[in-house]
């Protein structure tokens, strides 16, 4: 596939133009201009762009990237990160923001998906959009069997603070990544739990103050089903063979 | 003591206007007129202000207040927060950034000093500001050795993330609380360790490719050492009783 | 009356959402809730705070609320205006630019009614949106008898000066509270005579160099009408009873 | 006297530089060369400018000018200004927050040593910086007695708002023009009574719960000082004829 | 013509209200009432208000206007265009980017009809608007002969840097004035050559890096069509006689 | 010479911390970790990079570099440039305002030494610094004599806008590269001659409206002395062969 055609065709799915993110959402490093395979991570380090590289990937696919708002000089890491994909002629597409909230494959789309909630409507607000789901479980479970259910699904054990009036999950807000932030804005609608990834001492109090249970599985964790779904897109679409590099933080 | 004068050296002692700190440091809410019994704890949270209303406390100093550049509407988990202080009649002062840079009382002081830290000079960059400290340990030792000694101080376990060259810890960088992103400075500064609290995912690649040590002991935990400093400091000038409330968040 | 639901009710009537206005509108402080009683008043101030708990009313609606776009330490003043408000639960409600610009029960929409105002149209600038009206009045008055037919309207004696080239009134423009500066605008639309609330130095000199007549009726004067008619809203809406209480400023 | 050199010792006898004062304080309308005769005055309005070239004055300075941060059409009243000026070849020196600050010849200088005050020290608040002052009456006054006072010397009856616990006058806040939101500073510092310019809706409460005595003598009447004490210096330094265009507002 | 119907006229035909300019578009000067003569020029400079005055004109019409977004004192040059529109009772309207952009008057609408492009398309970003155009030549030319075609039409030899991978013309994008900046932009859309006014040292290598030809054919030349074809329009519209006042820069 | 030593050591000479310039002054791009010799030049594009490293140096140094505020995709002319330089182990140093301030071997110090300029004093203000400087000629010259001074010094021909009210050259600023905005500033000073870089048509009318001669003599030509002086002062320094890499740009 034609590098120029498949990053329009992603530009447009991905709505790019729809979020006013500074992380540089598209086409971060240039490389081949055909592209035969494709890698998919949830980080873009030194690690994963050489195992792109050695994976025979002409592009490395990932929701974090390199450029958060600031130019950076080309020295230390960031030298070294460029010299990886550059001296592979490896080519880095970055989708961060609009691949949290994809309605199809984004990373919330496919945990509510994957959980099966009902009934789906926004939530979690990024600079005045909602970016992730709420939505009930087709029934009532433990907080600790919710829990184990995220377990199965991420393979890493949640960190559960049961903030709420009841140990039960039955309505749930779930906002991949850094949503600890988000635990008011479920009280307001409502909800009894929040699924997010990672946790903020600043927001500890905030699950037993406004009386929310929230499971915590991971920034990493939560993030790795946009990623993929987004490659099994592409392979419908184009073709493509596709790896996801697991390169995970434990955080 | 009148509570106007405290208010008044504090605002001195700790050199309030030095820093832009949006965190509305000094004297949060008002309470009696006279203080007789100090409480400090590095949270204000429904539980600690209730802790000190309980404990007979007419003064509560946080770390962390209630204000965060916001305004507040007085509802939900706020209101029970201004209730709580108001219905007890209990003054609330607050030192953020003040009470990490403090260089007698600092959490990041007291840090260094029970570690023995020599040759200390400014780290930890805050809005053009340094509010840690570098130094060297009196010896080289372990990366192992040195989290042991660690969690000897704060009583928790640390997560390590070993990204030095070398498995050893001799020139050290230490900044309380929120300070990963500090690992670039580190290694620039020549240092080959950073002690400091809460991790974060997107700076979890910062360790290995910059090659710093990294010792995350918590958010919490590295932040105990200032109020209880600056309580002892009170102690000694003003003669006033006071206790610590320890709740811990695991973060 | 559940409270939440008349919240609920109030944002939406008075489309909260459509001004960027830092004051806060919505609940500033929540009380009981229930509100079988309400109180309403164009200022909060620890007087008409105590007046209404006083009065037996579960809910204050006020037209100039407690916060300006700044958070505020809860000490002097605002300490008292809180602990009054909590130690009687009373809730406040506050609406301050939708309730000028509101179509039914805005400030300007009472006045204009109450002048028979006829062909109606936005006026009165605020950050880019139109929160006064123009119209006709049904007949040409002398500046004169206009300021007195004003004056048994409010109460008060309105200062008025002649700026405009004849000493008539027939086009109108009506802008309550603070909208000296609105001369201009006035000019511009063509209008003869300005009715706002509260005169300034800075805008004295625009009357008489732009050739409009302007009529101060008072700031507290020109902002009852809002809080009063949105009462009465309520009372045929709910059923509620309600007060309205009256502390003028002279102002 | 060449007006580039007058216009130079006035940039450097009120210290233009020090204040981030957005009024474009200086020269805002070039005129004739040299300076024979000076007219000064509060305000820059039509009349004044009109008032000062058939005075014969080469010279108007005023405390308010023309410019406030933002560029002007040439068309209205901004344009007859400016005929006006131009036609006579007048030139029009501002000068607006140096001019309450100086403590020669600030208004609020002026102030403080008709009334006497002693032990004066800053106050007044203007983005970071105190432009008023504070101090001492030599005696203890009834605040109706001060009221009259500063009545005399103005020549206009003022505003009063008993605020203060006790109906005297002892120590005084002076700040000139649009001063009522200092009323909270004034109580910080100790101050019984606050003397300024003019009223505003928004602080009629202050007075009131902080518990300040609040004298208002007008924006206008309180800000005729600086000019002509600034005329006097002139006259003083070379010689300069001058004269009072009064022009007051009644605000 | 009345000035103020030909004003309103002019700001809806332009659409000024659409483009977020700091340039005051609109009448900057007011002059007579009534319009009998217009004279057009693209910068507003003492010798081309002086010309306009000179030749009768009620009213100037130009690109460039005085006010760029900051106040200015009336005093230098800026007094003196001040006066001479002034004490000729001139009027001046400026129309900045409208008169760029506009879609059948504006000064790249006027090229690409001049040069025969077909298929506009929006080209030249300005603050997230596209104000150019980008069509393709009816037939491919070499970029020396394009180069002689655009001197024929502005009478002035124009600067060319073949950074193109073909020296021929055949895609190009015309963006008036400053646009040099836009070489990426036209890269980015597959054009071939782009034509613009006024070089900068700072774009130079773009032209060559990025393998686009570019026509520097003058700040100044580039942006005497729209006044021209604005003059035209108002001549039908209302029968006005009008003049185009020639001052070109030689940049 | 170690490349961190020389780093350090230019960014303490050329004192990057005293200007606010987000040009990203200092090391841009890391190569080699030994300097053994240095190219200079004074742009940073594709020829300037590809030539440094065909010539055997291991440091360029330019006076404009590679980023200006904003990060950068690695995509197109930026991506080929980083390449360039990683695949020769190439270091990129930068040295913008900074290098036009510096008062040994600045663009505008060299300028005024080569034309023996006395008295120098601050001139051409940059952000609220001083970043030219202004100085007499020790002899009156005509001003073609003196751009005939300056083509000699250049190599290149000036272009010369008589605006002064004398066709001679005494009192001359100098401001290196974009420097056509400064007219205003020269004319308060009393400089009768403005010597810079690059043209402006925004510009062009100052020069005769404030009565300045205007010397341009190009971006480019003006800003060649700086990198040259600075190689010679590191030749001087650690005995570093270096070369000047010229690639003009007419502009």
């Amino acid at each position: 596939v034609p590098r120029d055609a498949l990053v329009a065709w992603l530009n447009d799915y991905l709505n790019v133009g729809a979020y006013p993110d500074p992380s540089l959402n598209g086409l971060q490093i240039g490389g081949t201009n055909v592209i035969r395979r494709v890698a998919v991570s949830v980080d873009t380090s030194l690690k994963t762009l050489q195992h792109a590289a050695d994976s025979g990937a002409d592009l490395l696919i990932a929701h974090h990237g390199l450029f958060w708002g600031q130019p950076l000089a080309v020295t230390g890491p960031h030298r070294e990160r460029l010299r990886a994909a550059l001296s592979a002629d490896l080519n880095l597409y970055v989708s961060h923001i609009p691949l949290d909230a994809h309605p199809e494959v984004g990373n919330n789309a496919m945990i509510a998906r994957a959980l099966t909630l009902q009934n789906l409507r926004p939530f979690g607000d990024w600079q005045g959009q909602k970016i992730g789901l709420a939505g009930e479980l087709p029934f009532e479970q433990t907080l600790q069997d919710f829990a184990d259910r995220v377990q199965k699904l991420t393979g890493e054990i949640c960190l559960v603070h049961g903030g709420g009036q009841s140990p039960t999950v039955r309505r749930l807000g779930v906002l991949s990544g850094s949503g600890a932030g988000s635990v008011a804005e479920a009280a307001t609608m409502g909800l009894d739990t929040l699924l997010t990834g990672e946790p903020e001492h600043k927001h500890f109090h905030d699950a037993f103050e406004y009386g929310v249970n929230v499971v915590y599985a991971g920034h990493y964790e939560t993030e790795v089903f946009g990623v993929r779904a987004l490659a099994a897109r592409l392979e419908d679409e184009f073709g493509l063979a596709w790896q996801f590099l697991h390169h995970p933080t434990g955080l």
